[in-house]
């Protein structure tokens, strides 16, 4: 068999996440990016000046160690949200920055411990702090980021945006949990499952867009319309991050395909597929949950089943209608520049290929 | 040899950390008690309560790991502290009883992980939470009662508290990382000693008693001299701890003599000892940090080594020396009940038994 003719290619949506989906080349992707973060590109650089300059210390190992994830990059979608959320509301001080650069010390903080939990060795393509200098310095590191960020926080004596910020590490912990409670469950429900990344992703999405509404003036009424806006969008962000596991390339991703699935996490693909296939199909995928690993089956056996069951473009539609619905918000806003960004702030999450 | 003629005797210090010191009977150790905090034993009672309120949430894993940790008590000095040191500046409130559940669930907070990193399965003689959970659940419920603390201190709005707070827990996982980076170091110096104890522990100490000088209407001066007060009382708190694991008997402490060294952990008894002795007495405790077990020595061995070189009375004399320098701290103050009590809390701590 050809490789023109494979009706199962390895990467049936190379180039997006959603194979029924239009095809967005490297250039068009680069535009949605450009689209969304140009307007506050001098600001997110300022951010990346923060945050580096706060993972310092007089710890050699957290000077060492923050220098590393300082390096180690990321998409820094938080931020460029939180600031242009900022700009929407014509502000355009320090203030923001320091935010932004919290949400990402929050975000980073918390990929940390995961990366201990799930025993991650690669992240981004690199290796990661765990992998490194082992669990206990890295459990100890992401504290010290957590604390270090809620200090920064302080900073501007906002003490409710704190509580947004605090609000949101507890759901973001308790969808951790509730994951971590529930790996290698095969009966995970759809409902769990939007339980679990409501908590873990959506909320500090979320916070991120919603922050600057408390930035004085502040301004309520926004703040409930940008908390719904970054509460779909961040559930549009993991259900592409969720599908990108079986779509992406091992390349872009930074990691292997499949990994969610070795790790004994059931994601919404497979979800939906359960109920419908046979018994003897069933059983591949409770291999690897039992196996954590692919001795019993290939990760092509897993794609091909996916891909005969059509869920990959089931759940590309659920994510493009959280997207959809994220623009819809913004519609309350006069026409704008900022607006604008936000708006195509879920195309570009929808169309990310890692 | 008769136990009475037993120079070297399984507990020297039984009733006390000090053998040279006054032997302290369990009635005179619970009249100690009694004086330090009978004060406040309401406010401990409603601060008792509002920890246990806190640690409840809609994840059961949450509820249950909750309701065990606050089950299974606890000295509760930080908080009767706070208390007393709120009662000597006027405050008869509920803000000092969130701010003495807030420090004792940065306290606990702190404990979870470090009996992760210490994979200790035993804690005041019942099991930890990594023991009964396993270590992935109990960072994640670590993160989430540091993430609670800090909601909870900001109920009451007043921003430098929370500095307070969180530049207290930033020293505090900046003591551990170095401490557990100088895990199994035979070479590790009195200065880096005291530079981890004062970091991990005394700065709890010295933000619990100097926190109430914050709540309005604030009083700067007093809170410089509770802040010399706690740091003090906490490096005495720390060196008693340590001498402790000499000194306890197991079922008073919960868990095995010399457990320390078993981690890997030189404290100060030994410290002192170790540029003192031969090479060949030398290596019986470098065998211990290398193998992390009695194999090759017996705790008795080490113990008989230490009496002989009296270092925990050395110890003991600068546990007390801490004690008394906390005391004259307060002089300052006018006399009164609370003022006692603080004057007896160095007591108190100078001669617990666990």
């Amino acid at each position: 068999m050809s490789k023109r003719t494979d009706p199962v290619p390895n990467h049936p949506l190379e180039g997006s996440p959603a194979s029924s989906g239009p095809t967005v080349t490297a250039g068009a992707r680069s535009a949605l990016a450009s689209r969304f973060i140009d307007l506050v590109a001098d600001k997110l650089i300022a951010t990346e000046a923060v945050f580096r300059h706060h993972l310092s210390s007089d710890v050699p190992f957290i000077e060492k160690a923050g220098r590393y994830l300082a390096e180690g990059g990321g998409k820094r979608v938080r931020p460029a949200l939180l600031l242009l959320a900022a700009r929407l509301l014509g502000h355009d001080g320090e203030e923001e920055v320091t935010y932004a650069a919290v949400v990402e010390l929050i975000h980073t903080a918390t990929l940390i411990h995961d990366d201990v939990i799930d025993h991650a060795a690669l992240r981004r393509g690199q290796s990661t702090i765990n992998d490194l200098w082992g669990n206990n310095l890295t459990v100890l590191l992401g504290d010290w980021i957590y604390t270090k960020a809620m200090q920064m926080a302080l900073s501007h004596g906002q003490v409710e945006i704190i509580q947004r910020l605090c609000g949101a590490t507890l759901k973001m912990t308790e969808g951790e949990l509730l994951a971590f409670q529930r790996l290698g469950a095969p009966d995970l429900s759809v409902e769990e499952y939007f339980e679990i990344i409501d908590r873990k992703t959506a909320h500090l999405f979320a916070a991120a867009a919603s922050i600057p509404s408390l930035i004085p003036p502040q301004r309520p009424e926004a703040g409930q319309v940008l908390t719904r806006y970054g509460r779909s969008l961040g559930i549009c962000f993991q259900l592409v991050d969720d599908l990108l596991d079986f779509t992406a390339r091992e390349s872009d991703l930074g990691k292997p395909v499949l990994s969610d699935l070795k790790e004994g996490k059931l994601t919404l693909p497979l979800i939906l597929l359960l109920p419908r296939v046979q018994a003897s199909q069933r059983r591949l995928i409770e291999w690897v949950l039992e196996d954590r690993s692919f001795s019993r089956v290939s990760p092509q056996e897993i794609l091909d089943l996916v891909a005969a069951e059509g869920t990959i473009e089931e759940v590309t539609a659920m994510a493009e209608e959280y997207a959809a619905e994220a623009k819809r918000e913004l519609e309350v806003f006069p026409p704008s520049g900022a607006r604008e960004a936000l708006e195509f702030a879920p195309d570009f999450v929808l169309h990310r290929r890692s």
